[in-house]
């Protein structure tokens, strides 16, 4: 492990246990834990993860100024003091979910296979109209969607009890579920909970989730392109009950290089014509993908990216007629070895053409893992500093980051950096 | 032509002739004249150039500041009064330049042929023992390089006058030359002076170029890797003459790309096990990039991004051993379209390995060209500015930024583009 | 032009004017007029075309055996007594359809503009029902399908005898047809004429040309997946009228390299476990195959090259269960360039696991011409030695070929080429 | 296991152990062993081996004969029957060489490690001079060459004793050595031997091992690109002796690639500009061909292929004028898992140009393990046959296949292909 340099400022204090529940115990997730345990072990650093490999300068105005660990910056819960929880529809246990998702190599799976097998789904509540590709069979016998929610806030408390957990953070790491947008009942809080109590169709499993959460006071990440707590009623209730709140959709492989790279084009005035990006995925995901209303809701989340980076109104020259296209392909010879596959047309002076091709041979839930650790910690800290509603700030890990309604959404990869930087020295005083 | 929105502030005013003087009228020179040729006609934008269509944020601390075109924000000579000239030690003029490149197609050369005809070079300082796959036929009868010195700064006078050029700027668009490192010969303005009377055998051709612009008082910026002005002897004189210069090496493809990309590696903390990069190009430069004392040169120019963006003291565990390679190669069927891919070995969570690749087929004077615009204007505001000496804040154009002893390289192309930035601010007071 | 060597055997005579009638006069049609109007001119060499650039080995079981060119070794319509004609439901002549494809580079066309604009379309039959994303501007104003194939067959005599033809090849250069499989109408001869008068809705434009073309004892080939003369009653029909036909689907890029590599995986006893292959295009063709029912069509056409050379039944530990996916995306910044980009995954020894990945960046309509000069000439040769009914040695040419039924169709590329070669020596005699 | 239909001819009887002896016992030895012994468990088929896995048409001329395998329709010894030896400067056995090869993930080297300890090296006959990257420190401490071939032939009758083996086969599977021509010493066999008592620098040590195998009457296939046999005074030996030799230089990633495509262009008539390759692996083999004497023996193996193939002087328009290049780099992430990436330009109809790139993620010794098998077997069956000299059949394994002087060399994978099936009908009668 690195040795730091001996920090010249005090070194936060950081205590009590923190439980991370997850909606969805599946590759990523179970990733995530096997990551954790290793971490604690010495045996492999937690790379990829800005909270506990990444430095932040202390005085951004001042590029001598000191570089602590971010960890050593501002109060993060350790390691050491989480605690793993989640609900899953199909897999009965953290160790099942790993051995499915095949993400780990045996011998790295044998070393924690009974811890892992210690982290046990509780019963999901799930809807197939929602998730076509997937069959549930470890689901909650309740069909009222009110009583599902009582039945999660009952479990979330229960989970906090028994594992006496000081406080308790949730991250969406299960499905997309298919395309929809908000309805009369997303409007507001009120016309959600009747919705609720009425078993509203245009009400997705994500979206009681979120609301069991933020009426247990448990902030929540959303690690989909799902709607769960994008519309009124829901940032409502993440205001009214103090609570922060973050989305959507975990940035990973292909749509992170996209946030690399259209920043660089721009900083270059070279005009783009078109870029085309296909995936193939033989995971979990990718099986969910494959239908049509999810892939929807996917793509949306996708596309989003260049706009807000390239500025067509202001470049029309340069970026008034992209052809931008997503695709994703199941393609189960990959497994969870997500590929992605980019061509991008770009020209230059006197408008000559110039191709850029990239092929990311990436994994996807050794991409997403750190992400959710990261987000639990931060949102954590957020929470403790009485932060509630939208967390801007959080953008840099997300997709389609979820900014308050008259906000101009920022997707370029070093603008999230520098705000998550500057809310990090916020928090640190 | 983008309609540009009424500017909240004054536009600045521009006036007088400034001559570009290109030593290297070659691909990368007769590729710019055209192309703002091709802008001043209003046939095509002048796509890639930062100086003509970029845009800047007026207050850096508010983004819904007003964001004017850079070249409505600080007073830079019009595309208009730009004067163009050079020496070449191969071809007569700009157009001969153009067809042996042939990197534009035919119907846009022979648009604007008697135009280029009219760029007619100079006889060239040239020395075969610096670039030894090129022949030089057009070359000054010289054999004193003090003499070589007092040559070229008669034809900058006369091309002055000639021309009735109000200001100069020289732009080094020639070859690589072997690879060198200083001598005694460069620790002082006087040790150097001496050296070109001795006509020490350290001093490089680029080096003549470059003590006579700076003895005529004009700007100096380095397009290629040589050392050129980087020596204690040629910033003395810079600053005593009170001219300022810049270099060195253009930063086009897989450069630019790198930079692009190795700052997103690190902002989530993903690990780096190697980046093997190889190019191959048909062009002169790749021809002389095939002997292996020219190649040394570039690559050590292209080597040095990625240390002080990754910063291996401070992150060891993501990126204390990397393995990185550049490979160039002169392979005739590219032409000037050079190709560059590179194969990036990253790791994450767990330290599972994930690669990336990356197929850049592009075109070096395409790329290049509106960098060589871009540097004259804003070089030639400098001068009038009154600044000297090494401008840090022009490493956004360069794979080997030049800067201050003592200072640390910035080789991130964001931190750049923000430090040019702040400078134009500056500029606009 | 190549010099060949004084032929040991006597050179064919060829003597008499050959029609080529193409349906569809788009990028395919055009850009083969304009190459052999060139090769006429003697400016560029027929590239691509076995019959005109290739060489037989003339005794294949001795080596050292005279290799002429395939030209001088069987009797073969000259270059100089082509004539060209067809129908096209959009453009005028082929001029303007070698300006909608913008296949041909400016100067290219400009040299050879009023050939092209000599060769003008006939008013095609046409129905959107079959390519929903075209609209026909310049159809045949019948509503009857027999009264359809009767005008045709007028179009026919008309242009032998405006043109002096002494012979007529039809070469189907239209696009793909929504996908149908064959009903009672297409199961004789009979069937199909009462379906003709019936106006029967699952008769195809493409299927009424074929009809006329054998009618008039004009050969037919294929360059399209379509059904067309894929039928027991249109078999019957060019076995009783005495003509040769073949198709189906232009064998050119990435299906092309599939029938190279597949092969050489097998020779080598790797195994397979998946191939990805998607295309990017932006041309007519792309734009057609977007709606789904056209892109059956093709799909079927392109899936069944790998199973009928992998031979899963007799290698099931190898090619047992491979996902073999194939995409075709219209992406309008491509043009006619289509790029086919493949993701193959193999394994070996030990079962471990290996992955090729292969960017194509090919040229649809080049790649097409020449195969459908050749397959003119050939099968005029064909007609002239009495061939009539199916022609699988022609296989080489196709994507999916058409086999007598009973028949193991042959994809195998170099099986295919042995198979010509062959015929062409028993026509040689 | 497949299930193999009942055969209707009669399986050959094979009995006899054959000892498989490697000078080089690296890489690709261990896997190879490593395989043989998973082949024998049934654990996983021997996949990549024509001896074991192919199929063969038993007649020709009738594509529906019979199609038995391969180890089915000649007598070849049994996977139970082998016996393995062999030489390594450094490693002290199978495993150790395992181990340090990093090939085989660690369950897979678990299960075998006792069996492959067991697999001793003996000390090899090694000469710094030849391998300049390697440090040999199991070497037979003689200084004379005609010793150490006497020394070896004692090492091969020891093992054949000790192992009770009927038979023997040498396959040389040691490192490539440095780039040497025939010189006087080479031309015939009593100059050999004289050189070898004169201790002559120009005798390699790989020919100390073929004139010891040849001798004690061994066949030898040559899996390098070295010298070794391909001189006239080893082939004398060979044809004296009668006994079978083949080379050189195992056919696997890349060069198997290229032997598959170029065909492919040539039965299509598209013409080639340039064909660059580029390697990057990080193995011994990389290591030692990073010096450049090494390299070039490589190299020339590599550049051959294409010449034979295109025939540029029977197809001067196409093939005329080829860029071929061919770069190896050392580039230690890679490991064993060589990557081969392959920039091709073609030109087709109307000289237009296209590009295909290929990048192979290919596994070096899983590639070429079982052509070590394959031509042990087919190699001992020739011997039994009563064959000698060069087996030009063999030539389907081979980068530069060895060829009789006066031959012309066949590079054609397809074309080999139907050499090799013809021998093996010869064989089986």
């Amino acid at each position: 492990m690195t040795e730091n340099p001996v920090p010249t400022h005090s070194v936060p204090e950081r205590h009590g246990r923190l439980g991370i529940l997850m909606p969805g115990l599946g590759a990523v997730s179970s990733t995530l834990i096997a990551g954790v345990i290793a971490a604690r072990n010495g045996s492999v650093a937690p790379i990829g993860s800005l909270s506990q490999m990444g430095r932040i300068q202390a005085d951004p105005a001042d590029p001598a100024s000191d570089k602590p660990l971010i960890r050593d910056f501002v109060p993060l819960a350790h390691l050491d003091d989480l605690v793993f929880g989640g609900w899953d529809p199909i897999s009965a246990n953290a160790l099942e979910a790993a051995q499915v998702a095949n993400v780990l190599q045996g011998p790295d799976l044998a070393a924690i296979s009974s811890e892992l097998e210690g982290v046990v789904a509780m019963d999901a509540v799930f809807d197939q109209r929602w998730v076509s590709r997937l069959e549930g069979v470890r689901v909650k016998d309740l069909t009222s969607k009110w009583d599902q929610a009582m039945a999660l806030m009952d479990d979330i408390e229960r989970f906090r009890s028994e594992n006496a957990c000081d406080r308790l953070v949730m991250v969406w790491c299960g499905s997309t579920e298919a395309y929809s947008e908000p309805t009369e009942v997303h409007m507001s809080l009120d016309a959600f909970e009747q919705g609720l109590k009425d078993n509203d169709d245009s009400i997705a499993p994500s979206q009681i989730y979120g609301y069991a959460a933020l009426q247990s006071g448990v902030p929540f990440c959303n690690g989909a392109p799902n709607l769960t707590l994008d519309f009124p009623g829901m940032v409502e209730l993440a205001e009214t009950r103090g609570v922060p709140i973050c989305g959507k959709d975990f940035k990973t492989g292909q749509t992170l290089m996209k946030t690399l790279i259209a920043p660089g084009l721009k900083s270059r005035q070279l005009g783009l014509n078109g870029w085309f990006s296909t995936n193939i995925l033989g995971n979990r995901d990718g099986e969910v993908l494959d239908a049509p209303e999810n892939f929807k809701t996917k793509e949306v989340s996708k596309l989003g990216v260049l706009g807000s980076i390239l500025e067509p109104e202001a470049n029309p020259e340069l970026y008034g007629d992209i052809e931008h296209e997503v695709r994703i392909n199941y393609y189960k010879p990959r497994g969870d070895n997500k590929e992605g596959w980019d061509a991008i047309d770009i020209f230059g002076w006197l408008g000559y053409e110039m191709q850029i091709k990239i092929d990311f041979l990436c994994r996807d839930s050794i991409l997403a893992a750190p992400l959710v650790l990261d987000m639990a910690l931060f949102m954590d800290l957020a929470a403790q500093r009485g932060e509630s509603g939208i967390q801007e700030w959080m953008s840099f890990y997300f997709k389609a980051p979820q900014f308050e309604e008259g906000s101009v959404t920022e997707h370029d990869l070093f603008a999230q950096e520098r705000m998550l930087h500057a809310k990090l020295r916020e928090f640190a005083g």
